[in-house]
């Protein structure tokens, strides 16, 4: 049976990429905000940078925003990746960033929402409530989960940066203790994090605390992460283990198959770089 | 303009209740599992109940599970309290029970679904991202939020109990340091807390971090948390500030009227014995 990260890994060598294509139709970003002009606006994302993405991650909240009809318009998105994955002879996972968190049978729907109803191949989700919530999405084996770690707001150092003390006397920020439980709860190769490009340090930090996970890294470009201190601070040892995830940098470039290209090509020549 | 609490106070009063009547319509509870069959069971549930209940708390979970069609049963459901709202003369609210949790624009919609498009009045939210994930939530100011601080299961220890420094070296649990937060974050009279039944003494060091916050409190019952020992634990100085939540206790009575009205009494007994 393939992992979920199998599964990436070899869409990673199939387009020699490691851009996530973030699917957010901002409301502004819109003609007119409504559903039927949300999915116009991924359909356009998704045939434009198809063969330059290693994945795509729609946003599940810009999709909510209008009701049943939004769910609808998620649906055939993700359908859509599918089809493009069809065409390219090179299946594209779907990270569906939903940061869910909850427990028991709750979080199991959940799971049969994003993996079943949608068709989603990964989830982003909340720590908060522990190893027992992330348990029912760790049961699709076949799927994925991204634990939210250190992301790239201004906020995040409200809790994910708390020293925390582990043990009798082990002091390390919250976020390092996160990235430390998922590197031990990955027997089933299904785990990532999402670590926020704006802090390097801390990607760097994560890196040494979870040297084998992959990770979903937002921040680059319009929150003002810069690509290469992130590619040198997270890339793992065989170059591969980031997702270098832009949204509104490709959607609003006037050509946004030629911004995908370029960005894609930029990660290339900084691998090539690092490891030359 | 009322404030959420000031509203749920409003109701409290009304109804002499605490009780939050929890709509969860878990798919092996149902005839079929549609959301046609979630619809009925939580629209019968609520006109059962709506008399004795100081709130409903609809979980999304159960509803996005069927797709667009989970999205126009629990809209329909959030109607049907505005209905029994309007019978009775008395507003109910309804919390969202959503653990939603993300940044900037991306929280706004997510708000915009809850609280525009489902109409609730209420969210519940993941505190991981920090205080800017909520802000977007606080700008609605008549809506209300509830944080989760100490949940009900046993995974909630792997983070929420980790003992955090504060300063130079006041240390304190994850839970005790969100609900010290929530506290200086209320100044709009809109911020309550999530805190499970199942450890009084947390239940007890949350109501001494944060003396003037209304609490959700999921774990009585089903999940073996005593009701007397969680008011004895949380109730406020003037008798309220819980919300006490049943679920299954109710939906899988025999007679959920009933069931409901007896914990209505039940929560009016011991806060009586208290106070004498």
């Amino acid at each position: 049976m393939e992992t979920f990260f199998s599964f990436l890994a070899k869409r990673v060598d199939d387009c020699s990429s490691l851009l996530c294509v973030g699917l957010d139709p901002h409301p502004s970003d819109l003609p007119a905000p409504t559903a039927d002009a949300a999915r116009d606006f991924c359909l356009r994302l998704v045939k434009a940078t198809a063969s330059f993405a290693a994945a795509f991650k729609p946003n599940a909240a810009f999709f909510e925003l209008y009701g049943p009809e939004g769910w609808v318009a998620l649906k055939d998105i993700i359908a859509a990746v599918q089809a493009e994955s069809d065409r390219l002879g090179s299946m594209i996972p779907v990270i569906l960033d939903a940061k869910r968190g909850d427990i028991a049978s709750t979080a199991e729907a959940y799971a049969q929402s994003a993996f079943e109803h949608l068709g989603a191949h990964a989830i982003t989700l909340s720590p908060y409530l522990g190893k027992d919530s992330i348990d029912p999405f760790l049961a699709c084996k076949e799927k994925g989960v991204f634990l939210l770690c250190k992301t790239s707001n201004p906020g995040a150092a409200d809790l994910q940066d708390l020293p925390v003390t582990i043990g009798s006397k082990n002091v390390v920020p919250l976020h390092v203790h996160i990235a430390q439980l998922a590197q031990t709860w990955n027997s089933g190769d299904n785990i990532g994090l999402v670590v926020g490009a704006t802090q390097p340090e801390a990607l760097a930090r994560v890196r040494a605390a979870a040297p084998d996970l992959w990770f979903l890294v937002p921040g680059v470009g319009a929150q003002g992460g810069d690509l290469e201190t992130a590619l040198l601070s997270g890339l793992r040892g065989d170059g591969k283990g980031l997702l270098i995830n832009v949204s509104r940098g490709i959607s609003r470039a006037e050509n946004p198959a030629r911004a995908a290209a370029e960005m894609r090509d930029a990660i290339i020549n900084i691998q090539y770089t690092l490891k030359h």
